[in-house]
């Protein structure tokens, strides 16, 4: 297990309560709880918890999102009912299917709650689907808006120059030395992020390259979260990943964007602000893991908070200050 | 090397003087010639030619796509100024960066020609981009259409219900069984064809899968060329690849999609059309590979040409009648 990474907390830090929610918290008898999307709604704390069911529900979805609502933002109800589960598209024009629903990224534009989320079709991978509430009771289906395989699709809360913009991290399948130098490794593929842009949520286009490793703790991959706006830029929380040889480890990070043109990345922090330490973060179904679908930035309690999925198994919770990621960001310019 | 698919000619036949174009006939000093795209123009067949160079040229670029016109599809003068090069994007918003310019895609629709082909930028693996010309002289750059990994991007040659319509080959990174059965192989991708649509050829969504392997030429993956629109339905020769362990083969086949609904796929041949055979095509840079990146039908000769990459090194003309390509196909409905 790669644990170079380790020490002090810096900038975010775990809730005495960790992990915050697990399997024995879920209201279906489950396997684990993955990465959840994350939101506030009527001054609740919203988040969209992807369980992987113990057995099939009575629609044959071994996974489900579920929407918990929560006070003070520690202790959730969360609706044994599913909000997105498995899809039966048969008889219409959309999918064939959408077996593993699982990674909500969920992003508020007016009064409406956009889900963007991975949707798995028989082999073919993962591609991007949007989906909307306003309630957190129903959810209605948009659109597929991307070929797999994609599988952190992220909105802007707003149009920026008229357009929707989103983000992703592709993969590249060649098998590329990340530390450059031409040569290749085996199973090394690079994830970075791009952006795109949408005149309307449903055809999308202008993709362009924006982020990619190497960062201090990430050589392998990082992909973004949906952005946050400041008055100094689009704030990214970004996942990172190292790997060596056939171990990995995945850290959190941040990065910021120009604020009236986003495919610009001004900011970047070297260092992680949450990498994997305790043992429901690095023991687990996928060990070595702290993943985030999203963050919550409260400015006027200078707060943010990331509900992050821990080594694939439980959700914990980091609360930091935002003004101290911010002035951390803000001494560290791209060159 | 895998050998089981050899046999008779079957539908397509070789041209006698094959490999019609090889790096001897190539204007700049090249390593090889890769896959074509082609089309008519003029009464003239007009093949886009990628070549490898053996050193840099003035733009510093190492590939480029050459136009080759001929007058009896056998013969061609071979521009030694490339039509697409690498790209200077600095300063620009577009991609940063563009230096591995191969297999172009060639769809006519009105009076413009719209190339699509992959765009390699730094470790990001290939996007796809669309450009156009009227001449084949000058080229315009449109936009970036795909996220990586994307290297077979295919133009319908009309509008459908309003839209454009493009084929793509998106990668599955997900180690799955080709044969099924839910175990997992190392290094085994699958690849297959997805629709897509436009309003406008920059923006694109509403994705659907389309047609996976298996076939019985194709257990590892399958992908398009660009549509050409028969009575009978949309003709679709795309190639299949056969994979064991870590040999491969490529073939060449056949499919048929419904005119009104694309979508939908009719009509399957599970019989490659063209296999590797000939030393051209077992040998080479990627060895055992016949590979296409467009057909030419011309229903008054009742004639279907195929110019195709053999090996990755050279071009080889296959000829076929149309009519007996379309009766297999539609005597091999989709049940």
């Amino acid at each position: 297990m790669i644990t170079k990474f380790r020490g002090e907390e810096y900038i975010m830090h775990r809730h005495e309560k960790n992990p915050i929610i697990t399997v024995k918290d879920f209201p279906v008898p489950s396997k684990a709880v993955f990465n959840c999307g994350q939101t506030m709604y009527q001054g609740k704390t919203v988040l969209l918890i992807a369980a992987n069911y113990l057995k099939a529900d009575k629609n044959g979805s071994t996974t489900g999102i579920h929407v918990a609502m929560s006070d003070d933002g520690v202790n959730f109800d969360i609706n044994p009912e599913p909000l997105l589960s498995k899809r039966d598209w048969s008889g219409t024009d959309v999918l064939p299917c959408d077996t593993w629903v699982i990674d909500p990224r969920v992003t508020k534009i007016d009064d409406t709650y956009y889900i963007i989320r991975p949707a798995q079709c028989r082999n073919t991978g993962p591609a991007a689907v949007i989906e909307k509430t306003k309630d957190f009771k129903t959810a209605e289906f948009i659109e597929c808006i991307a070929l797999p395989s994609n599988r952190v699709p992220c909105l802007f809360p707003e149009k920026i120059n008229g357009m929707y913009m989103r983000l992703d991290r592709p993969y590249n399948p060649a098998k590329i030395d990340p530390a450059g130098g031409g040569h290749k490794l085996d199973d090394q593929w690079i994830g970075g992020m791009w952006i795109s842009s949408s005149p309307d949520l449903v055809f999308w286009g202008k993709h362009r390259p924006l982020f990619y490793p190497p960062l201090s703790f990430a050589n392998y991959k990082v992909g973004p979260t949906p952005p946050i706006k400041t008055k100094d830029g689009w704030l990214e929380i970004i996942h990172g990943v190292y790997k060596e040889n056939r171990e990995w480890c995945y850290s959190l990070g941040a990065i910021l964007l120009d604020l009236e043109d986003p495919t610009k990345v001004t900011h970047v922090l070297d260092h992680w602000i949450l990498t994997p330490t305790e043992p429901y973060e690095t023991d687990g179904l996928v060990e070595n893991v702290v993943f985030a679908c999203g963050a919550i930035v409260e400015e006027e309690l200078d707060r943010i908070r990331i509900y992050y999925g821990a080594a694939d198994e439980c959700i914990g919770l980091a609360t930091g200050k935002f003004s101290e990621l911010m002035d951390a960001l803000k001494a560290s310019p791209v060159k």
